[in-house]
Parts: structure tokens; sequence; C-alpha cells
């Protein structure tokens, strides 16, 4: 106990509010009747939920990882022995891709075969095209491996990581492990100050999903923030200490090239990547082309060895409505396919980060563009935020772009919090920015037809229908929340199983009407069939009931 | 103060939460730095956003009606002198369309024309043409026109209603001046309970926007639920006192025919509009046709001496993701389309209702059926949601569909609140969904570039870039959220003016380090014109730097 007082005074500044204080719920508290299951030798996880009324339980996919481990100890490192057997006989690129183009099927994509219910095979062969990625460093055994491809269901990325004040190893695993709880398929670390390292450990050990970060920060620490001290020695070498630790995927801005950034002058807000910044500082410093792009194989040469994935980033995305699919935008696209290319040559697995800031009739241009100069690599874009008018609510304006470029192709979506623009977002704008975006990647899944997507809204639709209450919370993405505001204005226990709710009452009630309507069909032996043959007749004796006749009669 | 004591042991039960305690804040601390402004002879509100920086304030569109009146004796009756002017020369029929295909631009016209910053005979010929509606029953002179078609501004709705459990007037009052603080611009009464009709009128006496009904409701009141018992003497009586009283609009569910109902029996939800529920079970009770329908004219006959307008119900609409676009819903939108053009030959104005639950890639087929089969009367749908997995957020999954159906030419929004599905909305969840859906219909006004639309959002972004963060809050949609959020990580005073915020901090920030560059870029005379020649130059005289050299060469 004395512990845990003592780590709470060393809370951040964002942290003082009070939905930090509590401790995380239990996974059972979150998930009522479900249970954490695996198929096959993988041990794939997955989560089931059990229903009432006869109906069979419900299996989704599941980012949670296990539960109940010792932060100290950190998770289990199931991967290890599929890596130390490749190891054995590696050439020096142990990349996911360069397996691929061999024509070898890992362990890690026969998993995630599993996971999305495809062929092994059509993961290989995405893989190999360049056109999906499963990032997995070597050094994170920890790893339940996941892919990010169009071809496969849309993934999201919640962003996690301390401010210059520290908080306590706990604390951070604990982030972690909400936003996994609510289904982050990928989560990056931003942290930018003390104890960066030895934070980056202690969320490597204990996380199931694939960890991303943006080298550029902890190389500007170390050069105690002074842009124009940054060199390429000192990128590979952080490069390096975080591959070793087992990132999985880096942000890179390669794409801000010199020649673009005269481009961004003038732009309403200028350039808003905090990484983009910093690079296009250093080429003015310089009035040098950015180091990134000139040495870019060198660091294709590291990632290979650990299998690190590039993310490219985009350092010249809009930043606002106004300065939206702009010439220093697509230029920096168009490089970033660039790159692709080479890293494709060292079978490094790549993947695009776009937009931003877009307003709808723009958005389709970014996927068009994206996909035509990057050579079908993933896509994994931040919002893109639809409207600047609602800061407080851009999980919201960024929740409907995202939804609509995942229908249209993106990969992966990165999470916009409640509190973007404004501040450092806490426990609870980390779960909202999570089911946000799990809204916006299930929408997307239904809208590409992704087989097997509605089967959840169709068992809880159903469950609505039938007033299992229960089951319908269970069903969601947010059981606790659905189930307190349905307490909100009808508490008792009873009510969870009556045949009305409190928003109409039972003589308005829609759905106890239906089934009168039904029961009533059947009664007068016009079931489904015999009433639609009816209608049908109806129609063929003559169509319109009302048009036919002399309206001026109808009085 | 003992009458407020005895009003909260009258609350409903959805009412006692704590939310509900407090009384509604001033407009002032709602909307800091801003100004209720009216523009020309009739008087037409803006509100006008006061800036810092040298900026000229920016002007917006405003709902919330005159403040601080005595709910007892209602808002000024400013529309009592234009429509007893009319009323002299009346031919029987005074609704806009009959005005507008006379020729005639009537004061609405001309009000909606200043607020929409077009053409008073555009507004004229819109009406005329059934494109657009005012609606404007005489009998509401509190009313500030306003106008709902594809041309326009799109428009959201809010829905109030007490349950049976009565509320007191100044409740209903204060949920309808809370629905157009944040920017309803229409309201539905939805109310089912006692004190039906007084509250109606205190609705109405002090509403500056619109005001709808879903009459069926009080007629099946009146035959104390027992759907066999309703007639059409009933509904037209029941018609008659709503119209008197001003309802301006009335959704009317005459568009569920017999022959439609069998297509329901296989759905996974039925029926689920209330309204189309019940003339369901009349119609399957006398196996007739639904009277509504048979009988339509006699309505629009009542409608035409008060102008109020057809909010033709979609009472087949789906109810989940399984059922979208199917027999039931397309067969009762042709009917729909129908009973325009019945309604349009009494020159009473029209606007269609639409789903509801639909995904992504679904809704354009909605929209373009919608005006083909309704020849383009305005379209006013219920979100619609897009996926059904996420009760608790389905402000968030409805917003979505609500701004892409927007985009494509939908005229008017009606909300959903986070309680939807699992209770009654608290004052909480009323705001939240105006909010969300306020980002949805502006998103939309900027996907279809209405003029003028996106100056809020660069104004918005030209104070987050200058870190006038007070000129930011008080832009947004909501200022009070935004600065709160600010606020719990930066809270003291002068962190407003920083040129950083909490979330970087100053060697991180973007916006700190593009002004570098910025600067740089003047120190050297490369100011914007200038290095973009540099850059066109450099383009002409190779281009792509990195793929033109031996890439094997990089290290």
């Amino acid at each position: 106990m004395h512990d845990k007082q003592s780590t709470k005074t060393k809370l951040t500044v964002a942290d003082e509010t009070v939905s930090q204080i509590r401790t995380l719920p239990a996974f059972e508290e979150s998930f009522p009747s479900s249970q954490k299951v695996t198929q096959g030798e993988l041990s794939v996880p997955f989560r089931t939920i059990e229903l009432t009324g006869g109906e069979p339980p419900l299996t989704v996919y599941d980012t949670t990882g296990p539960q109940g481990c010792d932060p100290r100890q950190g998770i289990p490192k199931r991967r290890q022995p599929w890596i130390d057997a490749r190891l054995k006989q590696s050439d020096g690129n142990v990349s996911q891709m360069h397996y691929a183009r061999k024509g070898i099927i890992t362990e890690e994509m026969r998993f995630v075969a599993i996971r999305e219910n495809v062929e092994p095979e059509f993961v290989r062969s995405e893989i190999a095209r360049g056109r999906a990625i499963i990032p997995a460093n070597i050094r994170h055994p920890e790893l339940e491996p996941m892919i990010i491809g169009r071809n496969f269901l849309v993934k999201i990325n919640a962003n996690i990581g301390n401010s210059a004040v520290s908080s306590s190893i706990e604390e951070e695993v604990e982030k972690l492990q909400w936003a996994t709880r609510w289904g982050a398929d990928t989560v990056m670390d931003l942290s930018t100050g003390n104890n960066i390292h030895a934070t980056r450990e202690w969320i490597l050990r204990n996380s199931p999903v694939p960890i991303g970060t943006v080298p550029i920060y902890q190389a500007l620490e170390k050069v105690r923030g002074k842009v124009e001290d940054l060199n390429m020695d000192i990128f590979l070498e952080t490069l390096e200490e975080q591959a070793e630790q087992g990132v999985d995927y880096f942000t890179i801005h390669a794409g801000v090239l010199l020649r673009y950034i005269p481009y961004t002058a003038k732009r309403v807000t200028g350039i808003v990547s905090r990484g983009g910044s910093i690079m296009a500082k250093w080429c003015m410093h310089y009035h040098k082309e950015n180091f990134l792009y000139t040495e870019f194989e060198r660091i294709c040469e590291l990632m290979k060895r650990y299998d690190v994935s590039f993310s490219l980033g985009d350092g010249l995305r809009p930043g606002c409505i106004a300065d939206a699919n702009d010439e220093a935008q697509f230029g920096e696209l168009r490089t970033l396919g660039e790159l692709t290319k080479i890293a494709w040559k060292h079978d490094v697995q790549v993947m695009i980060e776009g937009p931003g800031h877009v307003p709808m009739h723009k958005i389709q241009e970014n996927m068009d563009e994206q996909l035509k100069e990057c050579h079908e690599a993933p896509f994994y874009t931040l919002g893109p935020l639809t409207t600047d008018i609602a800061p407080g609510y851009d999980h919201i304006t960024s929740g409907i772009g995202a939804a609509m470029i995942g229908s249209m192709g993106c990969a992966m979506l990165c999470y916009v919090t409640p509190k973007e623009h404004l501040g450092l977002p806490n426990r609870d704008d980390v779960k909202t920015g999570v089911i946000t975006y799990k809204i916006a990647a299930h929408a997307a899944d239904l809208a590409k037809g992704h087989p097997g997507a509605q089967a959840r809204d169709d068992a809880l639709s159903k469950a609505r229908f039938e007033f299992r209450w229960h089951d319908q919370f269970n069903l969601s993405l947010d059981p606790t929340t659905a189930r307190e505001f349905h307490d909100e204005t009808m508490p008792a226990a009873p009510a969870k199983t009556a045949h009305f709710c409190s928003m109409c009452g039972p003589h308005f009630c829609s759905m106890k009407l239906t089934q009168d309507v039904r029961d009533m069909a059947e009664g007068e032996d016009l079931v489904a069939e015999g009433m639609a043959q009816k209608a049908r007749e109806f129609q063929e004796q003559g169509g319109k009931l009302y048009v036919d006749r002399d309206p001026s009669a109808a009085e």
C-alpha cells in the first residue's frame, strides 16, 4: 500500500484529474459475460460473448492481451521460439516481407490468418506485395501479431506517452492496458520526458500490440533540444537503441524536403507535425537536404536486421481545413512513394502516414493519390478532422473523416481524443478516443463488406428487438457505459427483462407493436410469405391505390 | 423559492440526474465575447464573436432567440404584423409555397435570405419549386423564420418531450432553450404524457425555432391507447388543435401501406417507428388501407389554412444495419413521393423523413432514391447510424452518417443523443447531441462548398496558430468545454497567451518551430515567393534529388 501512495505523488500535471486516481477495473468488469479464449496451436486470442435466449456465443477480435501479469515481469514471450528457430538460418534480414518474398509463411502470418479468418497464403502474398505489413520486431517477443492492410480489418492506433514530469512504470503500463482494453490495435509511445528509455522498456515488455515511436524526439533530447546539432549518427544510434528494445515501427519524416518548405509559407497553420517542423528547421539552418532522405538506405539497413517497419511520416500534413491537399502535402506524398520503393528493395515493411485536417469532399483524393504514388503501401491517417470549429469534440470531427477514409481503403486510423489541440488526454479521454475509432473502423469494415463484420451488428440488433437488455449491453463496444445509461432512467433489475423501456412506455413501444402486428398476421394465416404474395397480387391488380382514384373525390 | 422547490418534486424519472437540477447558465457564460446582433429592418438575428490580435469580429448564424424573457409571457411576436397584413387578402391558403407560386416574396422569405446570405428571389423560387420549405405556422408569430433545403445551410433538429410523469412549464421551456442555445434549428416536441396540450403551448410561446410534432401520439392518447379506435375524425381534430396552437410541421405516417407490412416480417428489428407501428397495427386490425393515405387530401385542406408543413414520416425506416434499404423502406419512399405531389397540388410545403440505420456504402442510394422518387422535396434524416454495435455512443455512429448524407444533399439532420436506445436524454445528452450534429452539418456545408462556411474554420485555425487561446475557445462550437479542457492541463491565466502549450512543451512545439523556419526564410531573403521560385528551378534542373543518384551509393 505504501508503494501505491508514493506512486501517486509522482503523477504528472495532466494526470491530476480525478479519473486518473482510480485503478483499472478488472477485465470482467469491463466485459461482463465475456471470456478470453484462444484458437489453434498458435493460441490466437479471441473474446467470446455469452448470450441468453438460446443464442450462440459471439466471438470477437481481441486486443487485450494477457491479464493479471506483474508489470515488472512483463507478459509471456510467446514469439520467442518462433524467432529463435528462424534466427538459426537468417541471412541478416529478418523482416516478414523478406520471408514472404522467399515464399515462406511465418508463424506471424499464420497467426494473423487465424485472427482475420483468411488463408495464410493470402497473408503472405499481401505482405510480399507490400500491400500489408505485420509490424513485429524480433526483440518484441511478447507481441500478438496483427496485420495492417486494406484487405484486412481496419485497425486503430492510440497514442500514449508521458510528459516532461515522469509518471511511474505502473502508470505507463496501465495507460497501455487501458488503450488495448478498449480495442487499440497498435500503440504509439510519444514520450518526450525523462526516463524515456525505461518507460519504453516497460511498455514493450507488457505490450501484446505493436509499439510505434517517433525516434527524432529522443534524438532531439540527446542534443538538448538544439535542432542544428542533429545528425545521422545520433539518429542511427537512437534507432539502434529503440530497435534493440523492441519497437515495432518508427515514424520517420524523410519526406520533408528542402524544396517543399516554401510551399508551407503561405499556409494558415504552417507545419503542424512536430517531427516535420524539426526536420524543416534543420534543412533551413544548413540550407541542405534532409539527412533522413539523403541517407535513407542506412536506415533501411538497420531496420531489416530487427524487422522494424517504416511508418513514413507526413511532416507536411495540413493542420487545418484551409491547408488540405496542397502542394506541400502532395509533394511530400510523392517523395514517400519514392522512399517506399527504396525500403522495399531492402524488403523493409512500409506504411505511409496521412492527414490530418481534410474537408469531406477532399478525402477521396487523399486515398487515390496515396494508392497511386505509394504503390498501395498501407495508408495510416490521423483522422482526418473534417472541420476545425469544434475543439473539445475533435474525436467526433475526426471520427467522421476516419470512417470515410477507412471505407475507401485506409488501413489504420490514428485516434484523436477530445483533448486534441487543448491538452494531454486523461484516462477517460483515451477511452473515448479508442471507442470512437473502433466505431469508425467497424463502420468502414461494414462499408467494405468485410466478411463476418456484420455478425456483431446483427446479434446486437436481434437482442435489442427481443428486449435482451444484458445481451445488448454485453455485445456493445462499451458494456459498462451502455448499462449505466440504461440504469439512469430505469434502474430496477427486472426492467432489464421488461418488454418495453423508459423511452416510450408500453403504449408507444414500436417493438411491442411490431410483435402485435406479427401475431395478427399469424392469426390470420398471413404469415410472411403469404402476405408478401398478397401484396404482389395487389400490385399486379392495379398498384397505387390512391392515385388511380380521382384525387378530388378523396374527401 | 417555494415554487422552485415544489417544481423539483415533480421531476420525471429521467430528470432526477444531477445535471438537471442546475439552472441554465446565462448566454454570456456559454458564449464569452459574443454579442447578439440584428441585421436589417426585419431584425434578422446573428451572433458576433469579438476577437483579439487585430482580427475583425466573426458573425455566425444564431438560433438562440430572445434571451431573458419571462416564460409565462413568452417571447415577442415578431411575425404578427406580417401575418395580419397578409390575412387581410387571403384566399384561405396561407402557405409560403402558395405565396411563392404566386410570385410573392413574403417577409419570411426576405428574412431567411438575409440569414443565408442569398437573394430573396432565390428563396422564393426554391420554395415554389418545392425544393425548400419555411416551416412557419401563422399561429406561431414568435418564430424567427428559417429555411430547409439542400441549396441552403444544412439544418439540425433536436427532439425534446416530457414522459408520462409531467415536468414543469419552466423545465420544458428550459429544454427548448438549451437545445437552441447550442444550435438546434428546429425542435420536435415528442411529449406523450399528461398536460400535453399545456406543455406544447408553453413551448410554442417561447420558441424562436419551428416546432414539429407527431400528432398520432396525441390522437392515440385520446383513444386511451387503443389503436383500433383511431380514425380520421379524431386525427383531424388533433391536427386542428395543434395547428391552432402554432405547430409548424407535422410528422404524418401516411406512407405505411397495408401492402408494405409483409415486407417487414422477416426484418431483424421489424418496424421501429412508433407512428409507423401504430398505423401498421391499425391496418392489420381492419385489414384496410391506412386512413392517413386514403384521406390524405383532407389533411392537406387543413394544413394549408395554417401553413403547417408536412414532414412525411418514414414509418418503415430500417431499425438496424441488416434491414437497411429494403423493399419496405423503398416502397414507402415511393408512396411518400406520390403524396408529395398531392400536397404540392394544394401548395402545402413538404419534407420527407429518412432513416435511421444505414451502413456507409448504402447511404448514397438513400439520397439518390429520395431525390428521384420525391421530386427533390427536402430530405430530413435521423442520422443515419452507420453501425449498431455502440449503444451509448450513437451520437457518433449516427454523426458519421449524418455528415455524409448532409454532404450528399440531405437538408436537415435529426439529432441522436448518447442515450439513444437506452433511455431518455438528460440535459448533458441534449447538448452533446446538438453539438455533434452541428459538427455534422457544418462538415457537410464545407463539403458542399457553401459560400462563407469555411470562414469560421479559418478564423479558428489562425487563432490556434497564433496562440490566441481565448479566440480559439470563443470561435468554437462550445467555448466552455474547450476552455475547461485546456485548463485541466494548463490552468494558469498567463498560459492562455503562452506561445506553446502543455501538449508538446517549448522544444517540441511545431507552431513555434514553424515560426522559426519562417523567420529564417525571411533572414535569408527567401520569403515565400522567392523560395517557391527556387523550388521550381530545382525541379526543372533535375527534380528528384535522391532517385537520380545511384541508390547503392547512398551510404
